[in-house]
């Protein structure tokens, strides 16, 4: 099981990296690759022609500004692929937002927060779970152990206010 | 394979029934629920909590305004859902998108266009293609139908033209 | 007299203590708990469908981003809910405000300012003035304090100025 | 047990309506007045000053563009005041929205959704049921009979479907 | 002839600083007060009440968030008001200008840039100068000066660039 | 006394109409004149440099879209320049508004609410009031009057209502 | 000479329309081609590798929503692209605008008003005009014509108004 | 070939300079000059009057907030003007982006992203090469290397994860 990481620029590392480390923890493999949807067209072509044969199963796309990158991906396979909007130095990210989210009739991509890459990574891990019931049953440990971990954070916020 | 719809309202459903539609056309089975996050939490609860039981893979949950439905479904199951933010009287749909694409990290919604449900049935269909390897060919087959289709509107266009 | 505070991550603490500060100073008793929406639903909707017998007589919510907090206590409980919006490190709080006030028909949650904590305690204060006739007069003791403050602020101003 | 109602224009009537119809359910008193904040300023100051006296326990404010009407109030009672901007010809609510929601520190007003006239009569009734405990049992069972509503909703939806 | 200033709060004068030295350039004389819509709102009736019997021909109004003081001194006096937006802590001071700019038919506000000091100080002088001759000789000065120092800015740029 | 109205183009009418109907009732005189920042610049220019010998003593411009017309006319005359933003086809107004009112320091534009035209007219009588006392008495009428008139309305819907 | 119109799908044709009555008023050749970014994306960029050599010299490229139409253009051929903003059924245009502006470093579309088409197809004609100078010929004589039209406009309207 | 660049302030330079830069790159010749719409507009005018007539081909405006410098420029000149729309203190561009963008039918401004000053150099390049093919070849030249420099920083970045 292997998930495909691309990102516009080097620059979007510091957010894509978190991405990364939540498929470390799920046991998920991914490729995480620099490609431009504007500057490296045909790298970015023939990465989405050839994702699926290539063995990836999920594609991430992180991108800011007008945030082209998931959708050109999305032109190119019949994979899912799942939109990161990164924020930039104007416009707080609305601009990747609407960029990503607002596709067209027909070719869709599945958008998370605004450099919410944490989710990016976990809505592909749950996605896998289609195939990989192992994933299934580490998400639902994740989910339970995010319980626990809210919860003891309530419990010693209850005692230092003590 | 099967897709779960919940709606917040019935006033959703004709933007929803287009969802339904492309997933009929994939061969794809669906359940459609009227289930408010708000006003039928319990409904929402236990319908989100036995929804991989029950035999669906993939979720759907479509909803205007406040559009917390999503987010709901989302905190009690392990399964992907996709988020389809209804247009609602005020604030053109930007209340709705924003309030399902803004999920906190751990728990991801995957959001697609201001009133896109064809879009949210075909991200569905995309993230059952991992399992279902016929939906895979389907969504190729379905992508080149596409192709041609506005190829063929393009001829007709420029015929007409002359 | 008690208020029930919830706040989704104790991130958001910083600004909720200006909730606590004003409840403490008009005598008001109140629980301030961690509970999230999404991470801890069952905490959530265990603690908002036993606020009523717990004692508790209005809540406030904060949560940032897709805030989801307010809509899902209010889903569970006939209590009068105060929703807090906190300003996340995208949207500047419009995503928390609109998530927050866009509450569909026939389950409110009453919005003060975005990182409007004081204002949250005092709309706790004169909600619960509706049973505690002394929380009235010392809500008219309050505004009137303010008054002489501002007023006294001013007389310095023109002092300085002079 | 009694709820004041001003709405800065006999236009904005057909919205406030809603309101007045869902305290008419709850058998709450109230009374309704056109009272503008800019044309009308004495006339509200003295409504607000004597609201408490003249025994009304909530207000509701309703106003669109720069709404002030509920800042207004709030500066000269201290009753609680609830916020009903109303989406006008321009701007599709955000100005009311932002008028009324961002009041300073020290003042706050309780907003509901934009034209969420319902949602404003159900706050103010359970603020009211802080003080009459009959109030909360009605709104007990309000919210059940709005959960049977829409659960029957989904019923008659599940059997057209079929 | 003299301007009335008020401003919300103490914070606001860094900014409303620069409006009182343009006056003070043009040689018109000033009063600034600290008067709050909300707080003092007394106060703001009878400033506003008493503004043109006191000598103050022209009124300029400053505030932040839910940004009243403009239009409830317009609810009180025939004069001209200047409304002068501040930027706050979030929302980028979209919500002062539109709580100021979009006044109800019957009752204008004359706003200025956000944070836009200056230009409210000339807009009072532009005002102003309907009376007083001098500062129309004055203004036609400024906007002499103003020419000549943009062109002398541009020369040096010529220069350095050599 | 007598201002100079300029509209962008022929559309803008129907709204600017209600500005000139204000001032006919206030018995002030104006001209009104189809001019265009961008398509008549030279005429812009000429109307605005002479405006002042020419008579007028304050100046209004309504624009839609980018709405530079206010700003032109302020850079080439001292006199005080009231912008009307226009709502056009896109964008609700909100890009007129801002074209209009984020004036740079040293070039005021004075802007009223969106298709606040009978404001603007408003502003006006009020900034030539300065010089005309006069149109002052007339103005407190109005303002009477209005209250008058908001609490006629109020009287008769409590009328209605019994 | 020659431009080339690309739209995303034939419902863009009526506001296409426009920008190519603009170009045969100029007496420029266009072909207009329906090809979508999503849909045909190997037309999309054939179109725009060939471009160049098949005599195309400026591009319009006009889609609504997340229209990434321009940007993938601009990724294939050294041609300048205008980028025509469509509106759409939801966001007011401000998704089709913002895709299309914040284009990243390297790759830029001249981007006009939304539905701008005749500024797309005067554009375009300026752009041309740098080769074939009886094109800025013709430009001069628009502009003039333009000035005299809304100078009859003007002259038009003042009659009607005696 | 020389590009005309004109800013509203010398605090808009270090944007502009990148502009700049890329022009050297292609060895395009550039004038630079500070020139306000509003404080300076007889320069303004003159500038743009003369622009064609002094050998500029293209023209390049940057200014922030009420943004009029290039709709200014493109009144007098049939020049196509890239417009580049700078980020102020406040509403982080939207307000530059907007005031340049929504330019009405009949004179077109090419706007590129808020403070895109590389792409606006870009676009200028790219107009320019209708008539140096010289600059076609260079552009074509650019695009492959920006191409190469990040497949090679994809290539780095591969090495430096292994």
């Amino acid at each position: 099981m292997k998930v495909g990481i691309v990102m516009g620029s080097v620059s979007d590392y510091p957010v894509v990296e978190r991405a990364e480390k939540v498929l470390k923890e799920f046991g998920v493999d991914y490729e995480t690759r620099i490609i431009s949807a504007h500057r490296t067209p045909r790298t970015a072509e023939k990465f989405a022609t050839n994702a699926a044969a290539d063995g990836l199963e999920v594609l991430i796309a992180a991108a800011g500004k007008a945030a082209h990158l998931g959708g050109v991906m999305a032109a190119f396979t019949p994979l899912p692929i799942i939109g990161l909007p990164i924020k930039s130095s104007t416009m707080d990210g609305l601009d990747s937002l609407l960029s990503m989210v607002q596709m067209p009739k027909g070719v869709p991509v599945a958008v998370v927060a605004i450099d919410g890459a944490e989710n990016a990574g976990l809505l592909a891990v749950q996605i896998l779970s289609l195939r990989y019931p192992e994933l299934r049953e580490r998400m639902i440990v994740y989910k339970k152990k995010m319980e626990e971990e809210i919860n003891r954070m309530d419990e010693e916020f209850q005692k230092e206010k003590k």
